[in-house]
């Protein structure tokens, strides 16, 4: 079978691999479609601190059961499903508090193990979720990116009274947009970006306010059109906005951060306890699955609207390299098995 | 009526004031009992930024209902009640959201209005909650410090599975300790100060495990030990907690912070998205009274344990010095009126 593999940081090559077996209680998956995501390409460039090489990226996969381990049922053999990347222990403290996510031995697909930019690839049968057939193909492939949005909108409890701030509009402010705006019927959505081309998609999600912060300050912005979010969620993922959303945000709001920066990150305890605030952080996702699929069988969602190119997979680099390098016209894109 | 008045930081006196009279939809208290708490010592010394002067301080008051205002039933006369010091609109955002304690326009009693130190106060009507008579009026007093306590745990949702670190043994640490034993059971207390002395309070009041962090790193001595704890609460309330908390906490802890220094505290995102950890702040409480007078109702709660002060109000600077200087011996003061 043909798998895309990162041989090391900045080498990428399209590798001839046996077609692996599944083990027990696994699942083999020929895969049909996959979606490029910013951490493919960190694995890529090596700036992933998790990843170790050589790699078959990919965590957005949808596919056939082809294929079953000892263990599982020969009837799911032939299943359209979508893989969820987080493999976990099942017993430590995070997996027994409903966080796989974190587990202590946390396996990521694409990441720790070979993911799902590949002809085939195994899985544990537990974490390929069946989709059903009301949900097209490409939009199945979108599932993971909106499960990013519904694991930290889950925990930050959005409702009818809030006023929400989005940082960012790239797929993981736009997942956001949508299921805030769809799902959880906030009261107003106020995002903000430094590309007018992604802001103009995030008002096709939902966004009521669109603010392009490169040249003014959005603290003040807000103060002047006397907006106090409460509900803020740094899509963007830049060191420097939680000090910022501590400063704006409404009393009794949630803050929540996605980013992974090592860099210091200076914030004012006073600034948080004065006004009550709760801190959510958010990682992959925990058995956030049928939750997303329940939202697009519902038509709560329009994941089409990120979907912005296609490519066969032959064609990853050239993919990867519009993906990072043209974020004005390029949202999500799907690579072809 | 005699009343314990700051004129301005560093200048306290009791004065001879009118008694007030309730206003519509208040009642007046005859103050029998109040506790010296370590924001009444921050007003003194000019510490507190929320504070004008001259002012009545005392926000931890039990007492008697002697006179209503209008709008309020008449036969809420002779109630012995304690006085929840939140005074909110009840309309604004943080309001409608159950959390009143950071309301837009709050008054804190003894900070914003005056206080309980005084032989009579006025306050609305549903902020004096009545004691059942099971409870002494000692204990009625310590209510308001529970309250602390129940606020942050409320929000934290602490359970059996919960290893729990406890940061400083002063008054919000033995309460949060005794909420945690005897509330919500979690598996395991530990609890780190730097006097001995609170730390054996620390122990009487449910601590499985003492820590002298004076001379010690307690991120490596926990290592060593093999602890990670699950849920850390910040009742020492020093800056540099946070930061080392975010470092030893388990993957998908919960950290809860109640200080409001305003010095820079310096984080790493990292550190909190990487374990998907959730930070807290809590500030007064919101509408925990009756909360804590059903755990003192059950005995879940044994609040004479902090108390080991009592004077007459007359002696309140000599009080408040002991309380300030004598951290060895003195946990909970009380001024009888």
């Amino acid at each position: 079978m043909k798998s895309v593999v990162i041989q090391e940081p900045e080498k990428l090559v399209i590798e001839e691999r046996p077609i692996p077996q599944p083990l027990p209680g696994e699942v083999r998956l020929r895969v049909e479609s996959a979606g490029i995501c910013g951490s493919d390409v960190h694995i890529y460039r090596g700036h992933n601190p998790f990843a170790k090489y050589p790699r078959v990226i990919g965590h957005e996969f949808f596919g056939r059961i082809d294929a079953v381990g000892e263990g599982v049922e020969s009837s799911r053999i032939g299943e359209r499903v979508v893989g969820d990347p987080v493999v976990s222990c099942g017993h430590c403290y995070p997996c027994s508090v409903g966080k796989p996510n974190v587990c202590t031995s946390l396996q990521v697909i694409g990441v720790h193990r070979d993911g799902g930019f590949s002809e085939y690839i195994t899985l544990p049968a537990r974490n390929a979720h069946v989709v059903p057939d009301s949900i097209a193909d490409r939009e199945a492939t979108m599932i993971e990116p909106f499960t990013i949005a519904a694991n930290i909108c889950s925990q930050m409890n959005p409702g009818p009274l809030d006023v929400a701030l989005v940082y960012g509009a790239g797929p993981m402010g736009l997942t956001t947009i949508q299921a805030l705006r769809g799902v959880y019927g906030v009261k107003e959505i106020i995002v903000a970006d430094r590309l007018d081309e992604r802001l103009a998609m995030a008002k096709e999600s939902g966004a009521d306010r669109i603010i392009n912060n490169t040249d003014i300050d959005l603290a003040s912005e807000l103060s002047k059109l006397g907006i106090r979010p409460t509900l803020i969620v740094d899509a963007a993922c830049h060191v420097s906005i939680l000090p910022e959303a501590i400063g704006l945000a409404s009393p009794a709001a949630r803050i929540g951060i996605m980013g992974f920066s090592s860099e210091p990150c200076m914030i004012s305890q006073q600034g948080i306890t004065s006004k009550e605030l709760t801190i959510y952080s958010s990682r992959l996702n925990s058995n956030r699955f049928p939750m997303v699929i329940d939202w697009m069988v519902k038509g709560k969602i329009a994941p089409e609207k990120l979907i912005t190119h296609q490519f066969d997979y032959t064609h990853v680099i050239n993919a990867m390299e519009i993906f990072e390098k043209d974020p004005k016209t390029c949202c999500k894109v799907l690579l072809k098995f």
